[in-house]
């Protein structure tokens, strides 16, 4: 078994390397400016044909079904790209609704739903985050509401920062009903669903971007609506898990790149009369990030475990992703500033990184709101049970 | 004296708001989407008769003479609009060189370079750092030459991260000459430079980018050596002592700004039933920014004084730079969190400045060589004089 | 002036290398296994012959009557060692209560209680901060009482930390009256006062400790209202400004001792072949402690001109405080880790600097207040006047 | 099998809870205070009875031969005590010469030196590190050295640091021999060994002090050459890999009962109306606490599986220190923190666990000498291998 991953992720690796990071490169890794929707398409044809594509998708659709613990490397290898995701089909909102869909939609949703983005045929969005002072970091702001009709749905309320909407074939989108919260399945040309605009971000990577969306009177059949009704934030909860975990893994690629790229870069120069490479203050910024890509790692594989063992891994995905978040940042920091002048530069790959990471202390529940969530955990672990001698 | 450069101050931060911010904001900080040129000759033509422009400049040149204590807060105020320094002259290069002729240059080099230079009728660049393996972060490294002919001198090499060579009128070059090196006054249109490309960074604001320069057998008038044969890096040091702290005014600036973008956005928001300026770990940031705001501007007018009082500073400059680098990136990166997906956006500045102030970790020197260079003359300083009781 | 502080400052640089240092490295830094009472006594006496005594305290009663600034490197020169404050009379608390009294004491208590103190007859306590659930963090949990008898008041209740009471002569306790809280003169005989423990704490240099005491009925005469009645908190506030930026003053000396003889050791070292003191991971260390120092000095300055200009400095002397605290422990943390295994050990005084300077950060307010102060003043500034475009 | 291991860990938590933690608590954590050797042989005796003692040793020695993976929560649950290794007898440095020996040692020597060590009729010493200009840091430095007689060798040196060698029954001796290094088992009652002094320092829990060792003419018989001749570096290697993890498991014990006693201490108090424990810095606090612990944990998992595996572990396992050793640094300085005053104090073990592992920082490796062969190792990795595309 593990040689079989070993060899799909030096296939996953080869294949990124020879047909994708050339088409960040040219393009600094803004996915408009590679040419946007045929990229994908070619892309994913060509992964399709390299035996890579669909690694984390149920071999029932096509994909090879594989668990957390073993998505880690083939995602980390994809990850090396800002493209690598989008072309094995395993890029954010697709594979974390994927997920979602597998383990919550009816046959006739998987049929309709599931397949064609498990092979490629569409894309998909997530619609929670709302503009302020709607659903953000507290999920439970949710203002987007849908209201029971004789044969269905109406959805009422605007979206924000909802990635890959433009070109997306279909929606879930997340709203309110009467006991709670509601996801549902919408196809993307149904009418009442307007976008708005681009949010104009930092990171550039993401096919279809960062949606403002405005749902005036859309109509859902009830037959799409996803899992029960009211259930909405449990839902989001078995999506969010594994969703993290993944983030992770994709962004430790990445960082890993950027990491290897400083140190090729320093190894070859020389400064005040010694190799940089040997120079303490360089020494010490790669040893550190050897530490936070070790440290990543090590989280992550953790979290995937209690996860593979049918846990909810609330506590060690948390964790995984507000440490990853920030090391890889960090480590993708540090390249920047090993590569000087040539770090801030298009001409390697280390700045764009480090631009499209930084986002990820943000997205997916800024480190603020994951640290308030440890916190409470410990404090209702340890807070009863222990005795403070002589603090009074 | 205070009570006039209150007064000034407060007309510039008016004039910045009224006047530049809005320019930056539609084109988010990209100098050459905001339409490059003519964008800098109407806003300087509005600070001008505003009575807000080149505060630098000597008065015989038009401008205020403002000392450096004096001009902390001016530069700061202009510094809150990444196009404000431009609008006033006093952006980078063109305010160090200036400074640099007005200390060096003959009388004759001032009426054709520093004349035009402070009243806005052109633009310079300094022309110092080369590609690998010339000199960068160890200026020692200069591998661009200058021969003496009959007449003159001839210079070849190559040259990298020339900021604002793109439309500058003329160029201030660094080159290797049988004693050391020496700087030369070169009229941009001289035959034999070639703009090889603009090297794409992520920093946008300034005018004229950071281009790549080739000299093939640029010939340069004998009366066009600034200063003395063979005394270049001496004057580099008369130029970077300032220049650096004139970096640092403007970034304090942009990093303020940033600032007050988050504090007044967490003001309006509330998550999990409290305001989010209440939040205790907004607080922190918030404070972790005033901190790091409050000891850039004492660093910062601790070298000021020592540089109006005559004194070279280099330790106190470099203090300075070194950490407000490093602070006000953190202050920026703070605002980016505080204001979660707007932070990463195009709808408020703090993304934009956080990529601008990112690169001053390594322009100006890395904080690497500043720190290098600090610790060797702390050990200087106490390497012998103390007695290590009892360490054997 | 500025000469005559040099002077000064030299001297006592010199007196305290000469008589206190050896005191203190005798004993670990340990003031009760120096011999506690006595060696303030004979130290002080020699610091009266040395001409250093009581640079803070006013003329009138013997002193040198210094403001802010110039207090600071005289200060700074005394903490060098841990017992240096003591020798020259201008340690906590006696050296903000002598303040507090000269701004607030009547004429009859100056002659009772401030003389004494200026001329190191008594020793003084301060006693304000309780245990929990009292006054600590938060003044206004303030639980010990005073109660108006016929000709003076009672007063009950428990404090905690109180530094200095064991062996001092009179204390000023903080006690909740009917409209808000009273400071009493309370001589240290007074029956009712119970020292209930010393406070084993992991500081060692303060004389006289960190006690618990017990207020059990305690009688005081009218007379021996500290000021007005109830305008306690109000010259709590009196005292602390001062008293915060005296504690920077004192633990940079400390500090900066601590680096001078980390910077001495690795001169004098090499491993793997080449001088610890040019190894770039060392140099680290050591510019990161000269900026912490130079940052610390720009801000405690800044503070004190914004107090001898007769300001309050409320958000100065925090800032000063809450980031000295941090950056000065770093820099003696630092200095333990470039000494290796001497460094851990009582061979050298880094450690002892180190264990002396991390109380710092909590005392005299937790940085986590300081902190939340700073970030309330800061929404109170910008939460209101400024816009947010298009964060809606 | 795992449910063995819990159910020891249950036990040995129970065990450190009822009869270690109250000698700890009295004695602020201070073994020569507590009592010293009397007190190890009774807490070993009570740990026999409870069957919780020796958990590392070869079950043919007494012990329960456990694997490191397994190792990991009994010795953590055993660090919770500053005194907790040394009652199972699982202190350092008995524990690694255990190791060290089982891998090394002839059947004589197990029968005299290991089976004693075992069973904790006697202590043991590891004599390594030297005074400066010797071996520290860098142990190629080595000066002590042994010379061969007819019969034997005589050892000439000076040693520091040796941690428990007062009281040792015997030293494991490492001394430069012709070929390299050669280490030497050494009754402690041999001829020449005098024990200089007890060097002070930060920590006070280990046993036998960290003595400073002189060898003047120590002859040692040829059967006690443990190993072969000139492979002492080989063994220190031996030894070092599962050294440093069980510190880091022991460590990880101490840090996390400071954590827990720390949000114990927060959950019950408030201050600025409302509980502290809800107070977003402490929250702050809390959580990184629980980063800080859960990384260090998973790090050192991986670690002891390359171990277990058979793998040398160099990288892993300096990985896991490195970060370990400033992680849980960071963690008994934020529970310090947590607990304002009385963190500083002895009223709670959190400033004396804070106090005991700084040095770990330093012990076994400074930080940046691990760093140092971190960064080759990747340099080796990553310098070749990678083209740096663009950067020139």
């Amino acid at each position: 078994m593990t040689s079989r991953i070993d060899d799909l992720t030096a296939r996953t690796r080869a294949f990124i390397d020879e047909h994708v990071i050339p088409v960040e490169d040219k393009s600094d890794g803004d996915i408009a400016a590679a040419g946007g929707e045929p990229v994908r398409t070619s892309l994913q044809a060509l992964a399709r044909s390299a035996g890579v594509f669909a690694p984390h998708a149920p071999t029932a659709y096509g994909g090879m079904g594989l668990n957390m613990v073993d998505r880690a490397p083939i995602f980390e290898a994809a990850g090396r790209s800002l493209f690598g995701p989008m072309a094995l089909g395993i890029n954010a909102p697709d594979e974390g609704n994927l997920h979602l869909l597998d383990q919550v939609a009816s046959d006739a949703q998987r049929a309709r739903y599931l397949a064609p983005l498990a092979d490629g045929t569409v894309r998909s969005a997530f619609a929670m985050t709302e503009p302020p002072p709607g659903a953000g970091s507290d999920p439970s702001a949710l203002l987007t509401a849908a209201v029971p009709t004789g044969d269905g749905w109406v959805i009422n309320g605007r979206k924000k920062f909802i990635t890959g909407a433009d070109g997306a074939g279909f929606l879930i989108v997340m709203a309110r009903t009467s006991g709670g919260a509601t996801m549902f399945l919408v196809p993307a040309d149904r009418p009442g669903i307007g976008l708005v605009r681009h949010v104009t971000t930092m990171d550039k990577s993401m096919l279809g971007g960062h949606c403002e969306l405005s749902f005036d009177a859309v109509r859902v059949d009830a037959a799409d609506v996803l899992g029960e009704v009211d259930q909405g934030f449990r839902y989001a909860q078995v999506r969010l898990g594994p969703a993290r975990l993944t983030h992770v893994m994709r962004w430790l690629g990445a960082a890993q790149r950027a990491h290897e790229t400083a140190v090729a870069y320093v190894s070859g120069r020389s400064a005040f009369g010694s190799p940089l490479a040997r120079q303490g203050m360089v020494e010490l910024m790669i040893a550190d990030n050897e530490i936070d890509l070790a440290a990543t790692r090590s989280l992550l594989l953790t979290a995937c475990r209690v996860l593979d063992a049918g846990g909810p891994g609330r506590e060690e995905t948390s964790l995984a992703k507000v440490f990853g978040a920030e090391a890889l940042h960090r480590v993708a920091d540090r390249a920047v500033q090993m590569c000087g002048g040539a770090g801030v530069s298009a001409d390697l790959p280390v700045a764009r990184i480090a631009r499209e990471i930084r986002p990820f202390r943000i997205y997916d529940g800024p480190s603020e709101v994951h640290r308030m969530s440890l916190a409470r955990r410990a404090v209702r672990r340890y807070g009863d049970s222990c005795r403070t001698p002589g603090g009074q």
